[in-house]
Formats: C-alpha cells, sequence, structure tokens
C-alpha cells in the first residue's frame, strides 16, 4: 500500500466536520482505500464484481440441499440478471463478471482423489487472475458451486484443525442427514489429504474447488495491481486461507465484507485477521455481501470526498 | 402494520432464486417495508432523513467536547451542504431536512430546573411531528445538539436505572476531565427529576431536550402514518425511550439503524426490542447511521423485488 497517501486521508479525516473518529469504520474504509489506490482522496468509478461458478464432485455425497445442475442454472441466471447479485452489483454500481469453471467437469470426490491434479488447480487460479482488470477501484470476488461449502469447511479443517464439526454448517440448507453427510465427506477428506498441511496450495487442490483456486487468482492480481478487495463471506474466506497460511500480510489489500451466518465463517475471519463490517445473517455466496459492502465503502468515500473542513464551514473545533 | 402485505412479501422471498433465509436480514427488511408500506413488493421513492437541532443548558457545565456555538454552526454546515449527513442522505437518495429548535435559547439546566416546561415541551414534540410528509416510503431522525449525549444518558438512567456510569460515555470526545463532569451532571439530574419516573414523558420534558421531544413527535407521526423509519444512534434511541416505556409497541415501526460507538446504545437497544443492522462504531449522530442503513433498505428492496423466482428462472428448488 501507499502509506504517503494513507497518511494524507488520515490527516484530512481529522479535520472534517465531525468528532474525530466519530465516522468509525467509514473512516477506516476511506483511508483504507487511498492506502491502496495511491490516492488520498480515492475514488469508485470503476468498481467490479467477479464470481467464479465451479461443480464439485463431491455434491454427489449428498452434501447440497439443491441438485448440482443449480450451478449451471444460476449462472443462466447471472446472464439473464434475475439472481441477487444482479440486483446487488446494480445497487452498488459495479459491474459483474460471471466466471463458469469447467462446469461439465466437476472436480474428483475428495474423499477418494485430489480434487484437482496440479494443471487443472493452476488453470483455475490463473483464470481467476486473468478475471481482474488492472485498473479497477474496487474489487470483490463471489462464487456458485453447489458442494462448495463442504469444500470450504474441509480447507478449513485441515489449515485451521478442529475437525469437520467446528467448519461444517447447514449452507444452502441440508436437513440433519444431509449435515452429518457432510460431516463425513469432510472427515473422510482430512483423513486422504490432511498430510499435506505443510503445503497450503497443495490442500487447495486437493479438497476446493475451481471457483475456489479462481478466487485466490483474483486475489492475488488485486493485490498485484494494489486494488482495493472485498472479501464475500465463507467459501471467498477459505478460498484465501492458503494466501495466508502462505504469508501473514497477503491479505492486506482485503477486507472482509461480512460475517456468514454459515457458522465456520465465525471461526474463520480472526484467522484471517479480518474483521467484518456487516453481520446480518446473509449466508447465499455469489459476491452478495461484498456488493452490500461495497455500499458502506461509497458511503465512506462520500463523507470523505465531499465533507467541509472545519476552517472551510466556520465550525469550531474541539475544545478539551 | 399490514399484516396481508407482510404475508405476501414473506411468501414471495421463499420462491425467489436463493436458498431460502439465504440474504439474512435484507429479507427482514423487505418484509417489513412491506408491512407497513401495506404493499407486497415496497418501494423507496420517497425517502426522507429529518434533523433536529437544539441547545442544552447543561452545556454549560462543560459535558462536551465542543463549544455551544458549534450547533448552530453546523446547522450552518447542514444548509451549506458540507456536513456528513449531507453526503450519506445523498448516497442514500434521501431528501434532507434540518429543523433548527430555539437555538437561542437552550433548555434550562436540568440539575437546577426541568430542561423544558410543559408548553415547551409540546412544542418541540409538535415541531417534530410536523415535520413528518404523510407519504413517505421511508422516514429516519437525527439530531445535533451540543451537550445530547448528556441528556441522552440522564433519560436512559432515570428510566432505565444502572446510575450515571452506565449511560454516560464520551460523546464527541470529551477528556477524564469532561467525563467525570457528565457523570456528576447526570447523577444532579436523578437526584433532582428521578421522582417523576412513573411519568416517562415528564422525565423527557425534565432530562431530555427540545431535539429528543422532535425526535419523539416525529416517531409518533411516523406510526401514525404507517411509514417505516429507521432510529439512528443513542441519542434518537432514548428519544425515544420514553414511547417504548408507556408501550411496548410502540416502536414497532421502527429499526434500529446501528450501534452506536457511544457505550450506552449497546446497553439501550435491548430495552427498545431492537437488534441494530450495523455496528462499524459510527457515533455522529445527524441521522449518518440511519443514512447508511437506507443502502441497506435499498439493497433488500432490490433483490426483493428485482430477482427472479425459481419457476421464472427454471432454477431447481431446494431437495432436502
Amino acid at each position: 500500500g501507499d502509506e504517503a497517501a494513507a497518511a494524507a486521508a488520515l490527516a484530512r479525516q481529522a479535520v472534517l466536520t465531525k468528532p474525530p473518529g466519530s465516522l468509525g469504520r467509514l473512516e477506516d474504509l476511506a483511508v483504507w482505500l487511498a492506502r491502496w489506490q495511491g490516492r488520498a482522496i480515492p475514488r469508485l468509478d470503476q468498481v467490479s464484481i467477479a464470481v467464479f461458478a465451479g461443480n464439485h464432485g463431491i455434491a454427489a455425497r449428498g452434501v447440497s440441499a439443491f441438485p448440482i445442475e443449480v450451478t449451471a442454472q444460476m449462472v443462466a441466471n447471472y446472464a439473464a440478471g434475475g439472481a441477487a447479485i444482479n440486483r446487488l452489483a446494480e445497487t452498488a454500481g459495479a459491474t459483474l463478471t460471471v466466471v463458469p469453471l469447467d462446469l461439465d467437469r466437476p472436480t474428483a470426490d475428495f474423499t477418494k482423489a485430489p480434487a484437482m491434479d496440479e494443471g487443472e488447480f493452476l488453470a483455475a487460479v490463473s483464470a481467476g487472475y486473468a478475471a481482474v482488470a488492472p485498473d479497477l477501484d474496487l474489487f470483490a470476488v463471489g462464487e456458485m458451486g453447489i458442494g462448495n461449502t463442504t469444500a470450504a469447511a474441509a480447507l478449513c479443517a485441515a489449515l485451521l484443525g478442529g475437525g469437520a464439526a467446528r467448519w461444517v454448517g447447514r449452507g444452502s440448507g441440508v436437513d440433519d442427514h444431509g449435515l452429518s453427510r457432510k460431516r463425513d465427506a469432510v472427515e473422510a477428506g482430512l483423513a486422504r489429504h490432511g498430510a499435506k498441511v505443510a503445503d497450503p496450495l497443495a490442500i487447495a487442490a486437493a479438497l476446493g474447488g475451481r471457483e475456489l483456486a479462481a478466487m485466490m487468482g483474483a486475489t492475488l492480481a488485486a493485490r498485484r495491481h494494489r486494488i482495493p478487495m472485498l472479501l464475500d463471506g465463507y467459501i471467498a474466506s477459505a478460498a484465501v486461507l492458503p494466501l495466508a497460511r502462505m504469508a501473514s500480510d497477503a491479505l492486506a489489500h482485503c477486507r472482509a465484507a461480512h460475517c456468514s451466518g454459515e457458522p465456520g465463517h465465525k471461526a474463520l475471519l480472526p484467522a484471517l485477521g479480518l474483521v467484518p463490517l456487516l453481520d446480518i445473517g446473509m449466508r447465499l455466496g455469489e459476491g452478495t455481501g461484498a456488493a452490500v459492502a461495497m455500499l458502506l465503502a461509497r458511503a465512506a468515500l462520500s463523507c470523505h470526498a465531499g465533507m467541509a473542513t472545519f476552517s472551510e464551514a466556520g465550525v469550531a473545533e474541539k475544545t478539551c
């Protein structure tokens, strides 16, 4: 990040017509945008959300409340403009890009084999990297993939411990039997691949999915281009956990948009060093939480860029 | 509220292309707007924020970090468009009305006399009531008044107990000496007026302020006109506490926009039966938290009104 731009933004916040600090995290968001854009007064003209979609072999084990066909059906829904992320991206003033990743070729069932081989994994990471235009002012990732809360839980359990019970939730809404199948699947995945824990990328390939790998690649691209980035929910956060395990500041350009209603997310966010902006029980994915958080970024910028200073407004400053 | 409209909105939420409940509180917001507007698909065309400003005799006791002149200076700043609420109202698509209430005539110092006599109190309530147009789709109140966190704390302490320490915070940023003076002022106010606790309106007149009374009147008007309403922070919430003490469902048309960084607010919200939408450390007042929460309401409506249903999109529904 650009510390000079951040310092200039912080100095501006101190003289705007409000008690110092009284806009709370809106002030932090303005300074964060300034730091990563390298502008004391940042802008939000080019705002973009990339949604990656993938299919999962593990879905065949009955871990989701929805059939695997729904991944492609929802991609069609995105194209038609009928999904939540279409409406929220529009509300947030963000362009939406949807990248389906080999939907007719699900990953392998990770209880039997690595979800992806090295070539498949790198292709997905590259697809994510390539989806990020270098001149964005703010970026977010989202995902769609029936079965991917199971992949996210397996990744978290492998890299952070605590067993399946800590990381498996109801996802899109499985019943008790489905929940039990999810836990069994995660435990079986850990038994097969857990020994690779010293290599977070190998874990990502073995237990993750194409859309998770793509979100990792997109996060690297945003960092490379110094684009401030909002992480969406549980799956997006799990997707970048391998990066955080390899480099403690890998997510310095990221903010957590929200804490998902999916319970594992609350445990995952501290492991990423992130404090969520919103906690309103969203658990849809698609980048929807990130899109709502973009509204907070717009609110933050509107104050930062548009408020009068004490001297401009002739308002007396703090006296004690 | 209109339960038929709410039921129709809830039924629509169940068939939109997302797992049931996965938009969390955005779904609740859509149903809440439907209930109070009496429309299964509500609208947010006429959205308004009213900011009431008042001055406080108690300010002479050194309870604020800012001089009392700042109230009028900030009203001028609102007129010039330079304050946070100007920028946030614009971002939220809300019209902003600012109502200064006898700024050259502060309330009485409540450690010595009731802040307002009955006539002054009723005039302020009426000014608030009159500030609400009957055809609004969404409404919020905010306030400006140097010293008014002290009035809010005194109101809460009188009606909810726990003493000054539970309700007094640093407000706009007083130092330790100022904090001590605030606590002393609240304790003195309780000693003088606490016996009136059985009459919440008498407490509101004795310990509150004109802008607090006006917010109470505006809240009554919104209820009368069935307008869904967002409460701002600590002072707006304290202002309506007397209503909640008189009628348990008086705030059924309200949602709490946020939990203020001012610590008393976290204790106050449960007493009002409200769960805040945001908790991002804002403590500016002016309706700023409510304006940011309006963005969430817009996000909620965009999904509710604009998403495709499962059958429209040809997406398979939940199977287990």
